[in-house]
């Protein structure tokens, strides 16, 4: 797993909370989908709980996304790494 | 949380426990992320984590996806049930 | 471009009508892009149309897919041709 | 069809001409598979181009946005429009 990694552009503490509230919601419904998968349930309702779940973490992934662009990516020019930020972010932004 | 369903056509017991396997290991990731979320992370790293989170899980709802094509939809003109077998396919496949 | 593949399961005939007028419809959006261009556009404008495009191709594509389902997939299993059929259709929607 | 905009913020010249390039390619290929459909294709076959074309689009608009993130968002805090071109962008980025 990710280690936790030192950079000077940190998550806005807000934002981060309410991820981590998102993402124990989105945790506990995976937890629902695995009691699920020991019952015998059908193909169809396993695959729309795992949309949920995505749905979710599409979500969690959007705001995080958004405070990076207003707090880190706005500000590129001003602290002159917009080659690296652009970079990155159109990295992440392939896998969406 | 979803309700244990009855349902005539079941998820096969292999696909079954494969998903159970990549589920529990989607669950480790995500309280990767949230051990990540006590720290200060970076919002690009937050952003990898949780798209490596949403391809496990496009993996796991695509060996749901084959399993029910090939045990359910493609028998769906024997059974009689080809019309309720697209319609609800093409609902989960909506939100891929 | 492709060709034109001989097969024995054809798309149906009002299916594919639907198809030409839609794909038209999109080809008449992607050249009001192009006319577009030749201004002096905003690049978030370019990315909306193209977005328009993307979704129209998108509505085209489900239309087939639906039609495929039902014609072809569902009788699958009459036909004796289940993995073919599968193992085709999951390699076209891993790109959806 | 879009009106062509006036807008102090525009997509670069160079971007601009790759742009206009790639779609004319891809209203090539629509057109090919307009005259595919003339003929008598097979389903998969005609998903298969579409999401040829598609591939193509995501293409066009990740060199779109890539000039859109370095030109215009990078320098958002220098000229005091971060909320705006941070909500246009998550706009567009929704549909993607």
């Amino acid at each position: 797993m990710p280690a936790i990694q030192e950079h000077p552009l940190h998550l806005e503490a807000k934002v981060r909370k309410d991820a981590q509230n998102r993402l124990l919601s989105a945790k506990g419904h995976l937890e629902g989908i695995l009691k699920m998968l020991e019952g015998d349930p059908y193909c169809v309702d396993v695959l729309k709980q795992i949309s949920a779940v995505q749905g979710a973490l599409d979500k969690v992934g959007s705001i995080v996304l958004r405070s990076h662009l207003e707090h880190h990516v706005a500000s590129a020019a001003q602290r002159g790494d917009t080659d690296k930020m652009v970079d990155e972010l159109m990295e992440v932004l392939k896998y969406r």
